[in-house]
């Protein structure tokens, strides 16, 4: 589990030696999963006492790290299930993966998981979202120290939930951008667990370890996730590269990916037909997650999609919020608008055609909507009513 | 699984035909679990796919519902881990069971993921809390009506949350606790899912069904978690009755309850040795989750108590303030103050003496700090640096 290659250009370094290949791209665990059995994954246990359920650790044996003690070991085993509510007429079965159920409400427990039981010392990462609070609360977890570098304008309704992990935070004024490389390329005395880093990447796989063991002895016929750095789409790349090396894939499912239109290097390089993308001047979004306009991993993200027979979609702002709204209202799913552009993709691919009623599509919905709140949320509807004429109240409703 | 009883005078009903016993007590489902066996709990299945963890359904032979489609599916299989930094040196081993995983955050997904997959029609609920957020989700996923009964001075932000599942929300004036038996009382054209309804103890149940089977075939020797109503700790006392008669416990775990101080109606009827729990004039306290003054299955909670051989702790409000804030610091695990008495418990236990090193102790989480914010938090600490010297500035804290 040691070797650390490159999907592009095949060179391999020792883990801990490179945190980008010679020429460039970003490299991965090589992991030897050939002789991998769904068998061999079975709920994993810690400190004599199973865990209360089948967590990422399951696939442990493909992981480079051990099932460890405290709330990492609760990372991963989210459900998955069918929301005939998101379906269409003549559109695929759609499996909603819900990450937002993770210990701290996204799908970035995950790497964080993986990363932090594997590494010792002071751990950090450039993050004003949902990984700056996965790191906290897992280094917390562990009495690890914690570096949370932020954006400057990140509200402080945001800082004070990161901040109950207690965490040393950090407010950047300046290029934000280009601070994930200065942790990519200097030694700041911490080991920075960000987006696309090998050892988060090789926890975010599991994601799809666990979609296609759900379907096994089948595969889905698409996963269909959010694109941000290219960090979680190269781990479900990953995963069906090994699981396919296992022979354990029917078919192997095509990975699309979904952008929000304001911000999409990624759909703008896929529709160029470019396996290189370029970084683009995004425009303010609600999509907050996924506002890179400069992805790290963009380009492996871009091969996921070529080499499964995949596609890239950008949604529109509106489509987007309207979608979030129809996940919490049809689905009972409240997510981040970012994670909206998921089902929305759906929608667009089937209307295109590109999904159809045999297929089996399964959309990772990556973060809870719960935690950042829900401020325009309309409530005029609510009604003001005394009790002694709630009886006539309820049933004028529901008559 | 059709017959209801009285766990205090014995006296059976069909179901659907009372919500209270002729003696005034709440009624249970009637299962028979004597030929239960663990090897019968499996990874349920929905429509040809496996859910992506173990969850409630796991239980399903000793449900009164069957699998769902949905959000239903994805509720309960928590996590269950043991965190070393909440233990004390002469302490017992403290294990984790962090409901707030859950689909809407909190344990209240397990009672409504049961009541609704078994009701038809309408459903409703008196909450202005967990509860009605549950019960709001849910019922947005199968299209059913829901009626949510809020009190008066609900805030916007809670009620918005609860508003973007599209349920009819209704702020009720005048006396808000007789609200929950008007909705036992009469037809209201909705089925109220309310905290001790049975089919919500029976979904409740599954709590103590996971935490049991985590530690088969021992059994842990305390199971601590907060009470209000009494539903939950009802359902806990129920699974350990119906795992005792299949034969499933090498010793039948202690219920401790734990409250907050300003309101502990049930810690006062245990202090006294009474077996009635009286009404109390509660004082605000942060533990809004838990502030009951009239728990409807009080009595059926002190009974839990007894009959396990456990106990009533009243926690003080700076002492659930500080243990939130340790939970979060220390394990890592976002909780609302409700939930924070339930470690608060086990400190106290163990410094009373109650609890050794010898005992496995597993504590209740039963909800997410995230979804309320944490606006109380101390954001002093956040440093604020140009990104040119955040090299130096991260060394100087890590060093």
């Amino acid at each position: 589990m040691e070797q650390l290659t490159c999907y592009d250009c095949g060179e391999t370094f020792p883990f801990g030696d490179a945190a980008r290949c010679r020429c460039g791209e970003p490299l991965w665990f090589e992991t030897d999963a050939a002789g991998f059995d769904w068998r061999d994954a079975s709920g994993a246990t810690a400190g004599g006492v199973s865990l209360g359920r089948d967590t990422l650790w399951r696939y442990e044996s493909v992981l480079p790290a051990t099932v460890p003690d405290g709330l990492a070991a609760a990372a991963g085993g989210t459900p998955l299930f069918r929301a005939p509510s998101m379906e269409s007429p003549d559109g695929p079965r759609v499996h909603l993966k819900v990450e937002g159920v993770n210990p701290t409400g996204s799908f970035k427990d995950r790497g964080t998981a993986v990363g932090i039981s594997r590494l010792e010392g002071p751990v950090g990462t450039v993050s004003h979202g949902n990984m700056a609070l996965s790191v906290a609360a897992h280094a917390a977890a562990v009495d690890r120290e914690a570096i949370i570098l932020v954006a400057e304008d990140t509200p402080d309704s945001r800082l004070a939930m990161i901040a109950q992990h207690d965490p040393h935070l950090f407010r950047v004024r300046g290029d934000y951008g280009r601070l994930y490389d200065d942790t990519l390329e200097r030694d700041l005395g911490a080991a920075f667990l960000n987006s696309d880093a090998p050892l988060r990447v090789a926890g975010q796989k599991t994601v799809a370890y666990e979609i296609c063991e759900a379907f096994a002895p089948d595969a889905p016929d698409a996963i269909v996730l959010p694109v941000s750095s290219g960090g979680q789409a190269s781990g479900v790349w990953k995963a069906l590269r090994e699981l396919d090396a296992a022979g354990l894939l029917s078919a192997v499912p095509r990975i699309y990916l979904a952008q929000a239109a304001r911000c999409d290097p990624i759909a703008q390089a896929y529709r160029r037909g470019a396996s290189r993308v370029e970084s683009v001047e995004g425009e303010p979004t609600a999509a907050v997650s996924i506002n890179n306009a400069d992805p790290p991993s963009g380009n492996r993200a871009l091969a996921a999609v070529a080499e499964t027979g995949g596609g890239v979609v950008s949604v529109a702002e509106e489509v987007m919020i309207s979608e979030r709204d129809r996940l919490a209202a049809d689905a009972g799913v409240s997510v981040e608008p970012s994670c909206a552009v998921a089902t929305a993709a759906v929608r667009e691919l089937t209307a295109s055609g590109e999904f159809g009623s045999d297929d089996d599509v399964a959309a990772i919905l990556t973060g809870s909507g719960y935690k950042y709140g829900t401020s325009d949320t309309d409530i005029s509807s609510v009604r003001e009513v005394d009790r002694t004429d709630v009886p006539d109240a309820v049933r004028e409703v529901v008559s």
